[in-house]
Order: structure tokens, then sequence, then C-alpha cells
């Protein structure tokens, strides 16, 4: 017996290459490297969401977009391999109606902060959504000696109950997921957490024990609206680079 | 009843493509990101000063300047949008008539030193001007809880009394502000003042809480009077790679 | 008497061009400067191995490939000159049949790792590799004081004994060996090292002496078995990049 | 009364673009930023020294190099300003007969151990010149309170007393210099004591306090030797770089 493919959405103009630029842009940043990668949820299908195939985030191209049911099977006559960690995406996207988009990265300077027992701070307006609250997912917790991966849809709820109603989630030894109601935001988020990071690292040596300013969670509230602004702003520049690389 | 707008005064030729030209030069320098901006008072009317739009200072071009007066109100029938932060600059050219150009940005290496009530010190010459003093500017005493944006004249004018005599003042979890006497000097000490900020992590973590032999004020006053002439070579460089990207 | 050269088995199309463009990878992740090298086990005659010529490893091209016997002499009528430590190389193939590629480095954020007595362990599922364990070589144990360079046979195998049945060994004051089982995943584990020193510097600075949550010898094993195809991945960007660069 | 300029010594072909070439590598490698300077003794006239004019070293072109006697007044009919600092140059170029070639720079990384008093140390053989030790030159204890520049030939010459017969000296609140026996040696040598600071930093901070396996004394001398070698290596591949992008 053979499991029927979902049939697909059609996908408005344009979104395609958005999130092949995302993925570009990720990879620019600094965030991602050969891998990690950048998902959004269908525009006029909320059980939907594009994603690249398995490949390089840097070299994604519009045509490497695949669409995704919440279970991570890939719509319609298309066999082409998909990442073996869709599942945080389809996860999230199941758990959580108001998200929009989702990153997955390896940043690097986040990566302590998964392993060393000290919970992540904002630093600065720009990361003020981190003032929610930056959970930490252990995957031995419920599963014990793994690969790490994220690579069923078990792994993918536990996940996405340790995200619960925050906007970023470490991955103990493994990465980050940041997440957003646009595709701009989760990716100026996915940025900003890892600058945040920097930024903390080195706030923490100096302060040496002492007390550090970081926003309080009420300041996190008020310092956040500006934010989508903000990454709209960051995407122009961003955006921009990626056509003047690729032409589209 | 409408306000009406200031007329603008003429701008001499080529000043317009030197401010988008030091937008550029301060993000190729990694001072400015998507966000962040320079400043430069009207040579002829020093009730104005000329700043871009609100846009990603990497883009900036000489079309993009504004007129504005010191209430931050733009000067002419022109519509586009300023940034939001504009008052940082119109309240400090109000309350320092020797201050010709200022720098707003999120320097990620700077901003520990707001957090963590270590005072920043001069390390080497070329950041002689810290040696005066760097304060930082905590929202929270005037204001309260707030979004930490310097977005009327109110916390301008608060902005404005913290940096007092001072060349830089340091902003809480948010960044700081560098101020010169010439476009090429503010954009110097913007840089220098991150560099001098990497150099400083680096000495407090090599001295483990020893002394360390930063500049003193005595030699800050004399050591930043070449500083002019550095800032002068060094503009001729970063100028150039702006004309190299752009033609203008 | 003169001792013969060992004579040529011929090399399979496009080898010599990835092992060339090897080197260039190497070069551009920041793993290699001027100095260090990659090799490559001859696929069809397992005492030999392929190897540039003595040059700075970003400026390889294909027509720079040696073959060496597993001595590190020179096969056939070529008489350029190889790299005084090739036998890093030569040696750890004696020693290890199941090694196909080896990359030495003088990676500059491993080095501490190979002077400050603290072990190296895996931060992350891309360098589970090293979970296994990673030997420290102090040549100073075997041959008291020395230049540091491996560049002869007896040093070679002493480096080759320190490694054991591990995947990569540090060199004292002087920088590392990363060993695969395909080209491929060679210059992976070399890139991962030093993105996992850079992580285990600050998880350790951010633990202040607490304890991190690293990966487990068993997390390993399992963690480590996807770097395969990650490590495919990854050379897919990787070499790309050097095929826009040099055409071949 | 007009002091006579000393007339010039013919440059052999080719060795004004090395220079210059040296520049703009120096910059290439964050050794030098807009500030900084290297230069080398005539080779056919000792009591001579070649040296760009003022200005910023990734823009110097094989025209800008002027010819100075160690007193550093410009030899021949040219009015092109030397740098402030050439002082540095012709007072070790006095001092030490050996010396050919020197670089002055504010490398970021260094200036901590001339701050922290803390001693640099080789941590590598490509540094194993460090091991004969690595003097701080305090302009304070000679000359009081300065503006820390080395600009007349009583401060040279204290500079030249503290770095003694060593091949680098840190300058307190400043800088470095770096000396060789060929330009390539002393470029290089510039470039691996930046490299140097940063993995001390590191190994220290690894370290919390206890021993580190540095290079001895002995080691660095054996270790010195291939460094030539070494360095020739680093610089076809640095020259290239300059040739591919000036031409020359």
């Amino acid at each position: 017996m053979t499991v029927k493919s979902p049939s697909p959405c059609p996908v408005p103009d344009g979104l395609a290459a958005d999130i092949a630029a995302a993925s570009r842009i990720l990879a620019h940043q600094g965030v991602v490297d050969a891998m990690g990668h950048v998902s959004l949820r269908h525009p006029d299908a909320p059980d939907r969401f594009l994603m690249p195939r398995a490949m390089a985030p840097g070299l994604t191209t519009p045509d490497d977009i695949l669409q995704m049911d919440l279970d991570c099977t890939t719509c319609g006559d298309d066999s082409r391999k998909g990442f073996l960690e869709r599942f945080i995406h389809g996860e999230i996207y199941r758990a959580r109606p108001d998200v929009i988009s989702i990153v997955h990265s390896h940043s690097t300077s986040v990566i302590p902060f998964g392993l060393a027992r000290k919970p992540m701070q904002a630093m600065f307006h720009n990361a003020a959504f981190l003032a929610r609250g930056v959970p930490v997912h252990d995957i031995r917790q419920r599963f014990g000696t793994t690969d790490l991966l994220i690579c069923d849809c078990h792994r993918g709820q536990d996940l996405a109950k340790a995200l619960g109603q925050d906007d970023v989630v470490l991955m103990r030894a493994h990465g980050m997921v940041a997440t957003g109601p646009t595709l701009q935001l989760a990716v100026f988020r996915a940025v900003m957490t890892e600058v945040n990071a920097r930024i903390q690292h080195w706030t923490l040596t100096l302060a040496d024990g002492g007390e550090i300013d970081a926003l309080s969670a009420e300041e996190g509230v008020l310092a956040d609206a500006p934010n989508s602004g903000a990454s709209a702003r960051a995407w122009d520049l961003w955006r921009l680079r990626v056509r003047q690389e690729t032409g589209w």
C-alpha cells in the first residue's frame, strides 16, 4: 500500500525566490554554512510549508523550493529529497499557528549557551525578542542517547514543546531555531540571536561575575515592537545583495 | 492647523555625496549594519543638519540626504521619512555648538561596556579621545521602562546631557554615539571606539584583575591632537573604496 | 649508489583537480594560510599517495600534484620539491590502512588545545568525530628539543602512534592533523575541528569552571554517522566556489 | 642656512614595487589599516632606506616610495611628506646593522600585551622568533607624558634601545615593530606576531592560570630556522594577490 502524496497548492509569484534569497542571506550573514534551512508557511494553505530541498543554503535557487504538508511529506509528483530535519519545521508549524517562518542553524556563537547552562538574555533592543526567555532543548531528556538530529515527528514534537510560546529555542550540542510571524522577521531574529550571543559572551567576561544591565522582560516587550520595521529595512539591504549576486 | 516646514538652505556641492559615503564607510568597517546613521551640521546654517532618510546605511546615495532643523523637522517639500532616532542628532547639535558631525551605531564590541559597569578606557593613541571619559546613558534613570529608542526631543535632550562635554556616549542595551568637529573625525572616532573596545576586552582578560597601562588623561589630550591628520588619511582610503563601488 | 624512483601509477581523471580544490577550500575556510597540506591515498595503489608540491595551498592547481610512495619518495621522473612534512602523510597511511585522506594545518583556534592541557571535546553533532578523543602529540617526549617539524619518517611514526585509532591528533606548538575515509570527510573534519575549537573556547569561558553538556562518547558514535552526508553537501558548495574561481 | 638634502642612490628595478606590495599585503592581512608602514634598507647604500610617503598602506604604489638617510631626511629633490614616525625606522637601522626591513603596525591583538604586563611567548613554530623574548617599550619611562608617537630621533633611539637584539618590540598603548633580515621575513613576522597574539589570548584563557607548553628558548632557535623558507612561500601567495589587484 502506497501513501498518496498530498497535492500542491499554487504558490504566489516571487515567494520561492524570497525563500531561496533568505537561504542565501543566512549564509552571507554567517548564520548557516553548508548546513541549516529556512522555511515559510504557505500563505494560502496553513497546513503546508515551503522549504528548499536538501542542499547547501548558499546555493539555493527558486527552483529548489519544495512544498510539504505538516507531516513533512512532499506534495505532488516531486521526488527531490527534503532535509532530514524538516520535522523541526512541520511540528513547530503544527504546534504554533502564529508562526509563519522558521530558521534552523548551527550558529557558532549561540551553541555555547546550549552547553554551559547559562541562559541567554537580551543584550540590546534589536534582540529584544530574547527577553521573553530562551529555552534549551536537551534531546537526552526524552530520547536518551541519539544522533542529536530532529529526524522524525516525535523528536519534532518534543522540540516544539521546548519552544513553547517563545520565539527562539536552543538545541543542546546542535544549534538553534528562530521563528517569526514573517519570513523577514524569522531571518532577522536568527541573525540577531547570533549577534546577541557574541555580545553576551563579552559582556559576561567583562562583568566577571558582577551584575549586567540586560533588558528586563518589560523592556523586551516594548523594545521588540519596532523590530518588525527594523527587519524590513535589513531585508531590503540583504535581499538586494542576493539580487546583485544572482539576478533574481 | 499645520506646522509650516522650515525652508531648506542650499547645500554645497559634494557634501551630500560625502555624507552618503560616510554611511557606506561605516557599513564597510562593521560599525553599522542595516541600522545606524551619520549626520553633518549644515556648514552655512548651524541650526540645520543633513542626514540620510530612513534606510540601510550601506545603500545610501547622495539623493537620500534630508535637511532638518534642530527640532528634527524635515525642511522644504520633502515627504521622505527620516530615522525614528533623528533626535539623537538634533538635540546634540543644539546642546553642543562645537559638534559638527554625529554617528549613531550598534557597534557590537562596544555594547558590553554599556551593560557591565566597566568603564571604557583609551587603549591606544588612535582612540585617545576616549581618555577624557566615556559616559553611559541609561534611559531607565529618567524614563523608566521604555522601548530604549531616542525617538523624541525629551529623550534626545537626556542623551545630550549624558554626553556632556565628551566625544562619545554609550547607550545602555542599545549602542553608542560618536561626535566630532568634522565628518571625517566623527567617522574615525566611531570606528576607533569599536576597535578600542575589542582591544580593551582582551586587555582586561589578559590582565585578569591586575593593573593595565591605559592612556592617562594627560596622554589622551596630547595623543588625540594628531588624530585629525590620521582621520584624514583614513578618510582618503575609505572614501576611495566607496568611489570604486559606486562611481561617486 | 642512487635510489631508483618508484614508478607512478596512472591517476583517475579529475582526482588531481579535486586534491588541488581541497587545498584551496582549506584556504577559503581559514584552516590553512600560506602553509598546510592535504593528501589522498591513491585509489588503485594503496602504497602511494597524491599530494601537492611544496607551495601555498591557495595557489595549488591540478598540475601541482605529486605522487609519492609511503617512504615519501616522489614517483617517476619528477624533480619538483615535496613538502618538508610529507612524512605526516606517509607514516599515517602506513599505520592506518583505513585512512584515505589527510589534512595538516596550523588552525589558529585549535593550537591552544595543544598548549593548555585542556582536552578538546565534541561541542556539536558536526564535530561528533571528536568525541572519540583528541590526543596531543608532544614531540619533546621522544625527540627532546627540536624544530617541531615532522620532517622524517621517525617523527612521522611517532605522530602516527599518537594518533592511534582516532581521527584527529593535535601537535603541540604546531597545529593538527585530521584524517578521513574520503577526501571530502578529511576536509570536513579539518574545518569542523576549527569550528569546534572556537565553540569550546567560548563554552568553557561561559561555564567558568562549571559543567558543560558536551557530546558523550555514545552520542559521538551515533551523531558522526550522518556527517558523511553532511560532508558531501559541504563539498558541493565549497568545490563549486573553487570552480567559479579557477574554471576547473 | 638650509640643510642640503642627501643625494639619492639608484634603486634596483622592482624594489619599489615590492615595498609598495608589502604595504598592501600588510593591509590585506589585517596588520595595518589606514595607518602603519614598512621600509627596506637600501641594498647598495646601508645608510639609506626606502619607505612609502605618508599615506594609507593599502593605497601605496611604486611611485610613492621615498628614499631617506638614517636621520630620516628625504633624499634628492623630493618634497613629498614622509611619515611622522619614520624615526622608528631610521634609528633601528642605525642601531642594528643586521636589520634590513622594518614593519610598524597597530596590530589589534598585539596591543593588549603592551598594556597588561603579560609577556608575549611563542605559541607555535611559525612565531618561533618570539621565543627570544618580546620587550615592551614604555615611552613614559624616559619621556614622561607624551603624544605616544616616535616622531623624532631621540624617541627613535629609545625605542631601538628597547628592541635591543630582539626581532620584535611592543609599544605600550600604541602598537609594535617587527624587524627582519629580508623584506619577506619582516612582513611574515609582523603577520605571525598578530596570529600568535590571538593564539596566546585563547591559550591563556584556556589554561586559566595553569601551565602552558609554549616554545622554549632552545626550541625557538631551531624552529625559527625554517621560517625563512616559510616566509618565501607566504610571500609568493601574498605578492601574487597584490599583482592580481594592481597589475604590478
